[in-house]
């Protein structure tokens, strides 16, 4: 015995989201039809909306439902030289909570996976080369992920930009501001005693 | 700086979900824009049916498309004069797998939490009672949830049926068949002593 068709279906539907089994997606679908329709609603119309609208960015790759997305049309950014290249478009909004950076972003929105069919082109180094070529960038800041994917896809890009010389720089590891260094892992730990700065003595 | 209007929305939308924050929402966003549309328009078409077309079974309140559920419209478990009380049509479902029960059903959405407004009438009291009145039961099997909410709506509606005089009993709690002992919590172990059964010496 199941639900009825309409309600197992919602519950299938409901799977389609990442991290969502089962018992989570049963869950959902009662709360949203006993108690939150209007919610239900709203989603319904969100994601129709978002998914005829939105597309990517023609210039860095975001999801943005402008041709242009309102980074890319800044001018003074352009301007900068200043290219950093992210995995998600989340990653631009935590670099811009920050406020440490002005320049330009491109998002790769992946990273290189050769065992799940993700080369180059599929994470847009094709339009990055383009872009190399034909706009004067003076620096490229590598702010992929720390990971092992995400360190590879860094270094393949570090190969496109020398043979742009272009200057690339990768974001630090180390320490996170406010951690305990009994509660770092190894590898960053390692990061930290390999990165570490002369204290200038004045 | 925050999503584009329609990613952000999109984003927003998805925290009506239960257990669902400010990351997940955004992954989940993500995932549907980048890499599984057909999935996205699929939920979107999925909520607004169900929305539009899931209501109240009339019989026993379970959610359903139909004026009267599959179960209720069965006149053999209606002949057989048992009504089952659960929380959640997810409680019909698990019931329905162990195959064990052939009678009625009665779905309460919930259970009494005078705290949050929710009373007899919110949890469909008012239409057990006219069923008790009208209809042939002759037994009422409490399997509400064995929680503090789960137990003081159970005694409830005991009282109910006392004064229909109708039989009523509650499942068992005890020991999860292929559980071990010392990973029982106490109050469940508890109820396994005094709920002890004894072994016909025959
Ligand atoms: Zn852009
Ligand atoms: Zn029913």
């Amino acid at each position: 015995m199941r639900f009825s068709p309409i309600i197992e279906e919602l519950i299938q539907a409901l799977k389609v989201l990442p991290g969502v089994g089962q018992k989570s997606a049963q869950r959902m679908a009662f709360q949203l039809l006993e108690r939150h329709r209007e919610g239900g609603e709203r989603l319904a119309v969100a994601l129709q909306t978002a998914i005829e609208q939105v597309g990517h960015c023609s210039v860095c790759r975001t999801l943005t439902e402008h041709s242009t997305c309102g980074l890319c049309a800044d001018t003074l950014r352009r301007d900068s030289g200043l290219l950093c290249i992210v995995e998600s478009p989340a990653d631009v909004v935590a670099i811009e909570q920050t406020s440490q950076y002005q320049g330009c972003y491109f998002v790769l929105m992946g990273h290189l996976s050769p065992l799940d069919g993700i080369g180059p082109d599929e994470i847009g180094l094709d339009i990055l080369a383009q872009r190399l070529e034909q706009e004067s960038i003076t620096e490229i800041i590598l702010a992929t992920n720390p990971t092992v994917e995400g360190e590879a896809t860094a270094h393949f890009i570090a190969d496109l930009a020398r043979r742009h010389q272009i200057r690339t720089s990768r974001i630090a590891h180390g320490v996170p501001v406010g951690g305990e260094l009994e509660y770092v892992d190894q590898a960053t730990l390692g990061h930290a005693f390999s990165g570490r700065k002369w204290i200038e003595n004045n």
